[in-house]
């Protein structure tokens, strides 16, 4: 698909197929994230539904069409489920994105962190310090923010793609998507989503809903999802200086309203 | 009240007595639902409490003076929870709800939703999925959506109604009311609800606050709540097309701004 | 520093210094506030992170630069971290705030509460029926909401800042703050405040962030936090009457674009 067009239009084709296809993303997301997550799947089109218990996760990983693991407000009992929740999506077959929050901040997280990505997952999306720590780079951050550059991440997240077998996409001004080979560089974004929490979690889960609808190219599904998100974030910042607020109520209007077209228009995907 | 007045007079009379008496609304519900449930219940002019722990559930039941229970988010460790404070609420005295969010879904949750509701919950009300679900019947649903229409939920509310012995409300473009001998519905609403999450959650702690203030008639009080919701509803869609963020403010604000002769007037609710 | 300059001018530059400190604050609180505390701290210019698992919230206090703890939605797994946590921020000289929700409502929360303040919070804050309840005075308050005024708090105050060694705040109309000694009187706020849920729960986490670049007086970072807040209150309330769902997207919007000079002219502040 890529090879024919540019890759803003394949990108704004992999949208449309995400809407045409809603699919349900059983989300197993940090607490912070729940609401910001299931209203922006919603808006984007997908169906969210957040399920966590040992009882019935791996079950539901199976019947949904996409998992999304985020190790935000972890603890060992949501882990157990994360783990098996992942195994069963896998065992059918279903795409599913970790989010390696604040991966590098304990010994807890890091090795919570390692054993998920052991796991195969279809996408891996963080901050630079998270795909570095998580790479078993050096990296700075502390907390949920990154201390690192992109561009310092991009190896890793290369040598963590290739470890994996999967997609990793590190986000940040720029985002940077590989799948050991490819290479994507997405430039759409505003500095305000900076200042709204869980957005970057959110991304990970409608990442999730993308590669579902994008079985055949996960990469280039992840590269649709950043993009799209990207063009949403530059519609909903005109004129929400210092408002973050407003900004998150104007960015899930945006997820809802910003159509394939403008994601071909204004899509800025470099790809090698 | 209802016999001499018009259905939506009698609801907006519902609606004037659960404000005067600012009900304390006792919580256990999922974690995507939490804010969006204690702001609306605030809004509307009732006072939310979100207490979960076993050691103080059953205690805050009795103190409050209704409770919601949602099975969301659930695990066997808030499931006892659940159950304990349901029992606690009924030897009280207190009126209490179930939402069956996914009932359908896995075992897990068939057979807690199947607990509870054994419980006779006051008020039960989900989509048409999830009450056909909970009736024993097939339904469509495979998440939190409703795959199935309200009128296929009829005739299983109406059964499920008399073997619980409460109200069974199934919502969604009209909503359906049923004792188990009286039916209404109520046509008031707006598609873009759909794409807020947890707004039926939020709608089934609000049915406990009405309730709570519409002792003698748990029937018109659960009317009386989807009306008033309704109507909010399509106070607040206007002019939100494809702005499912907007909305949702809007929707906040409807809950505290819109008044009883609002309801009387635009409420569209038919008896049988 | 506020022996110079008015109460007002010497809150302002608080607020100057814990922007350009931007405290990383640790946050284990209630799953209600997660969200709203979480962009809170965002906007105002510190840094969230929500950890809450015994594995690593004791070495994730040690790290963060501010611990905040709220007893919301508590129970007997999450207790125990948070005393874990407290005691590692105390061990490693990071201050920490306490919110003490609903304390009185039930007896696991009394005991939670009393064994929490014993470990000598550097600011404890609550509404006047929580300040009282936690004091061991009869109050009036059933679930979060205060049924107490702060004039009958003040004392409970005192005899509380005295027994823990800290700053206590007792907010509501007008907040009253005491390190035991020092008294202060903050006017600022709006009504519309305590129509949207969690905002006293954001506020302890703000105070943690405003202690954090205060060592040399968490009593005066304290009151800068309080009188900070109700100016951005006030900037939000207008034109939000019966907007709640508006008012809060327009306080997290003046959380970021409140600046030092209008809480040095708005600031409503009496010290004694």
């Amino acid at each position: 698909m890529s090879a024919q067009v540019g890759p803003s239009v394949a990108a704004s084709e992999r949208l449309a197929r995400m809407r045409a296809a809603r699919p349900l993303v059983h989300a197993i997301t940090n607490y912070v994230a729940m609401d910001v997550t299931a209203n922006a799947l919603l808006a984007a089109g997908a169906a969210p539904a957040m399920i966590h218990a040992r009882e019935e996760a791996p079950a539901f990983a199976a019947i949904a069409d996409a998992l999304t693991i985020n190790i935000g407000t972890l603890s060992a009992e949501w882990l157990a489920s994360m783990t098996e929740a992942a195994e069963a999506a896998g065992a059918a077959g279903k795409p599913w994105t970790l989010d390696p929050v604040a991966v590098g901040a304990t010994a807890f997280r890091r090795q919570a962190g390692q054993a998920l990505a052991a796991r195969a997952p279809t996408v891996i999306r963080g901050n630079a310090s998270e795909i570095m720590a998580l790479a078993g780079r050096d990296s700075a951050g502390r907390g949920v923010d990154s201390g690192d550059a992109i561009q310092d991440a991009e190896a890793a997240a290369v040598a963590l793609a290739q470890q994996t077998g999967g997609v990793v996409a590190a986000t940040g001004a720029t985002d940077f998507v590989t799948d050991g080979q490819r290479r994507a560089w997405i430039e759409n974004g505003a500095e305000i989503m900076t200042q709204v929490t869980a957005l970057g979690c959110a991304l990970s889960a409608l990442a999730a809903a993308f590669v579902a609808a994008s079985a055949d190219d996960p990469f280039e599904g992840t590269v649709a999802a950043l993009a799209f998100y990207g063009v949403c974030g530059e519609v909903a910042a005109d004129g929400c200086d210092r408002a973050p607020g407003t900004f998150r109520v104007r960015f899930i209007d945006a997820l809802a309203s910003v159509d394939a077209d403008q994601v071909a228009q204004t899509g800025r995907i470099r790809v090698a």
